[in-house]
């Protein structure tokens, strides 16, 4: 994590004007607001603003005119019993809005979730920093041969060390070669005063995918949940789901009800298609159900058996 | 405005409870917080809650660390550039919510903004109040002979008395069935044991279309300036114009210098066509241009010279 | 249904005239293609156009030059691990537009479903006709006692009969208010000279919540699966059911393989909490299971005992 | 653009096979269905599938039951009254398809609407082929001294050499390094049986932002709009708005009709502030304005020179 003595001051500034307000307030969130939490080699997360909490979603279910005045026990049930149906819209009632730096391939992941408001920093007006994403060792995997989208067993050796070198290499020299088509001045060299520069929106195309962006994030509950279901999943890329699972921590500062509700009922649930709950149906009743038995196709049946536990497996 | 003394025990509640945040808040619009508008007949608007200010805005256009750093003119300045040039993305990144009460026919109008999260009173769950909307007599309109979807001149006399008897007595008729329908008791009549009473999803099919519903709406600044742009307009019909315009001066608490560029550049603002700007550069090159010579059809001829204050409109 | 002879004529001649296209067809669906569907009492569901098929699914999860090109066995197994592993964005590629002729009421549920694109009859601009749902015997149920928005029992004898009779006498008087208001003339009765007639916009606000609308409406394959989820779901208000259903009748046609997978997957799939599958798992290893036991609230266990198919259900 | 030979013959394929339709066809569309237009030096867009035409939105603000039926001249009429009154409803009633290849940085601003589906080719999934942008000698411009975001002068001499050497060298090498890093074997060098190779989804990140990508988008009319108004534009980037001008041109075989009243009335209309009004009417009137007595700052002054063509601009 980068961030400047400059950017510190603004954060260190933001933290120490309290202000009172009659609206709800998380005290365990405000503890994190604005502090930058880091990711990766250079990454950070950083909660800049919420609206709501766990009331708000009682609120809006019931169209109520107080702050939700029933009891904590009532208020819970409700929550657990909104997401086990899947009445979604309370769950929109709470905001939150996020400050990350990433790389720009997670970046390119991120932003197919659609429902979300983004403000990128824009390298067509500005110039990027030189910061770019080299995997720690334990992350430098080989491709999977199970899984044509997946990783498989860590790298080693020579040619760990090879991969390593060529990433880096590749994106200092791209960037030193932006640097100077770009012709600016760096604080190492200034800038040649017999050349014009490239157009920061063409120079920008000479860097590679590992470089570092920012954007300001913003989104419901509901949609957010929508996001962590799918990117704080073992099946999700590793760099993505760093950024997923920190999130999760601080949904759990934020709304600890709805996150009790969504980690039982969505994250740490399972679904059965009608095929598997005939089968599961059969178990229960002391049969002995196989692959060959249980009317699914061989991945579908490892994919139940895993979610079951079986010895199959 | 009906509210009865519970509820507005819940809103004294909610305004007694001031609590320390970080986050940025605004005095202004705090002091309305909670407090409800009362509007129509029956009708109010509260605001619930809100995230972020104007330095939201200019925030999140500059990807910053801290909360607005530069001095307040640049900030206006910025705000009028994104709103002039239709960079809309940072508008989104304030959000603001309301509890609205309102006839079934304006909250069918209203509906059809779809991107604001939304919770409505369920008269599947729950039974709706005796209260509908009758129109104020200066309200009582005939159809517009000029434009198929407007109002014309009041209606008066025997007429406008007539319409205001049968609007009275047709809502309070087919409420009063309705309650016999459910059979669940009111203040005046217990229900009667020998009678199921209708399922309360049914029942509500007798109700008309000026009765009172209520809902929890929630949108960003970009959309709530959408919808105004539309509904604040003085094409709009009357009344949803009156939530919308109660909606503005509750923006102008919120967001002053957003609303200042708001009313400057989409409100007060005016679109010329192709055509129409070649009619005005001939008119200003000092050319008598007419309906006839302007190229434009009689109906854009009539919009063009109300546009622009011409003799002829 | 009440369709007139003219706009009879018109599906007639729209279904009368072939082209030739270089665009993927469906000769199921163009079978039915403009023709209404009776639907409750008035209504009717009618297929305007469509875009996409099966292979449409296909083609843009592989990202493919051609028309898909695989084995139909290839592309069936990808149709299905798309569908259970919730990889939505291809099924987004193929679209589908209605004309539908519901109740209002109906309609201001259906209208919660926001992604999807809605041009409905305007009552401020053209008169509402005179048709309004009446549930037939059979659906004229009491209200739940287990379930707030639920159905229980059938109403019968003398209160079945007197609720049909006033929501039809309410909804007959106050369309007759609502014309007399109008006066603008009907077949039954000339417009009265004398008098100037209420706005359109005005007038209809005496209607009942079971007069008939009409819209066109339009989504894509994605959005119309989540659609019918929700409604044509056992839990769904009967009368916005009856509309699914016809509809995934509609979808089989269209997109048979896609819809094979959503039974599959989807409507007749069930989701396990954690708790319920650690339940679930003990049972198939043999341990006898109770309520008591299970670790679920009472009615969790109802709901899973259902699910399973167990004898506590 | 780079089309390999089973390509083209899927292509040609695809193009050979027509079939009956009840729908609306557009045979000015269907003359370029499934052809891949270029663009750039290896991008291309083609339309894989359209919904509706022209009349599919007066049919849809109508609310009709045939195919519209009135006179060609009312149609034009109605979408010219639609466009001018921002009735935007019945312009999503339309509906089109395209599969575009175009560098990553383009993908990265044009993914930015969010309204659009998007199947994108899957670098995790497969290998990137080696085809990066090069500008054009005469794209290769200096950064815009007046606006933060634009292009000045173009370069010219051992500059602009080097500029263009740099970006095909940094782009060849990463390449390289990419195919090296993945080890799954070329054309021209085999795989090295002693090396795990690198997951897809790590190595892809050694690419630079020029590297081109593909994919599938497919919008409705009034979200295509919406596009062009912003990318059609002389202030979005060269390399988007190529793009955005053929689409332009495919619109125009699409929806002619649509096509002229959007020029007219977005494209090349212009909106004037509530300053800028108030200072138009004085010119129309005769009066003298100025910069100074305008109202406008030095920068609003110029654009609305600019606008009205006044000398000063």
């Amino acid at each position: 994590m980068s961030i400047t003595g400059q950017q510190l001051e603004d954060i260190r500034q933001a933290r120490a004007t309290t202000t009172a307000t009659l609206r709800p307030t998380v005290p365990a969130l405000e503890e994190v607001l604005y502090e930058p939490i880091p990711l990766l080699d250079h990454g950070f997360i950083r909660v800049i603003d919420y609206m709501g909490d766990d009331n708000a979603v009682v609120q809006a279910a019931r169209v109520s005119y107080g702050r939700g005045t029933k009891k904590v026990s009532e208020d819970r049930g409700l929550i657990m019993y909104l997401m086990r149906h899947w009445h979604t819209t309370p769950f929109e009632m709470a905001e939150i809005k996020f400050h990350v730096k990433l790389p720009i391939f997670v970046a390119r992941q991120w932003i197919r979730h659609r429902t979300a408001s983004v403000n990128e920093y824009s390298a067509r007006y500005s110039i990027l920093d030189k910061e770019f994403y080299l995997p720690a060792p334990e992350q430098l995997a080989a491709q999977s041969s199970a899984n044509r989208q997946g990783r498989g067993d860590v790298l080693e050796g020579e040619e760990a060390q090879r991969v390593l070198d060529l990433l880096r290499g590749d994106a200092e020299r791209t960037y030193a070669d932006y640097a100077w088509m770009l012709n600016e001045g760096t604080d190492e060299q200034a800038a040649d005063p017999d050349r014009s520069g490239l157009a920061r929106e063409l120079a920008r195309m000479n860097l590679t995918l590992n470089t570092y962006t920012q954007w300001y994030w913003k989104t419901n509950l509901h949609n957010l949940m929508h996001f962590l279901r799918l990117r704080a999943d073992p099946h999700a890329q590793y760099e993505i789901r760093v950024y997923a699972e920190k999130m999760l921590d601080i949904m759990k500062r934020w709304v600890p009800i709805t996150t009790e509700a969504f980690i039982e009922h969505r994250m740490e649930s399972a679904s059965l298609s009608r095929t598997a709950l005939a089968a599961v149906k059969r178990m229960i009743a002391g049969e002995q159900v196989t692959a060959a038995t249980s009317g699914l196709s061989a991945r579908e049946w490892r994919e139940l058996a895993a979610t079951l536990g079986l010895p199959e497996a």
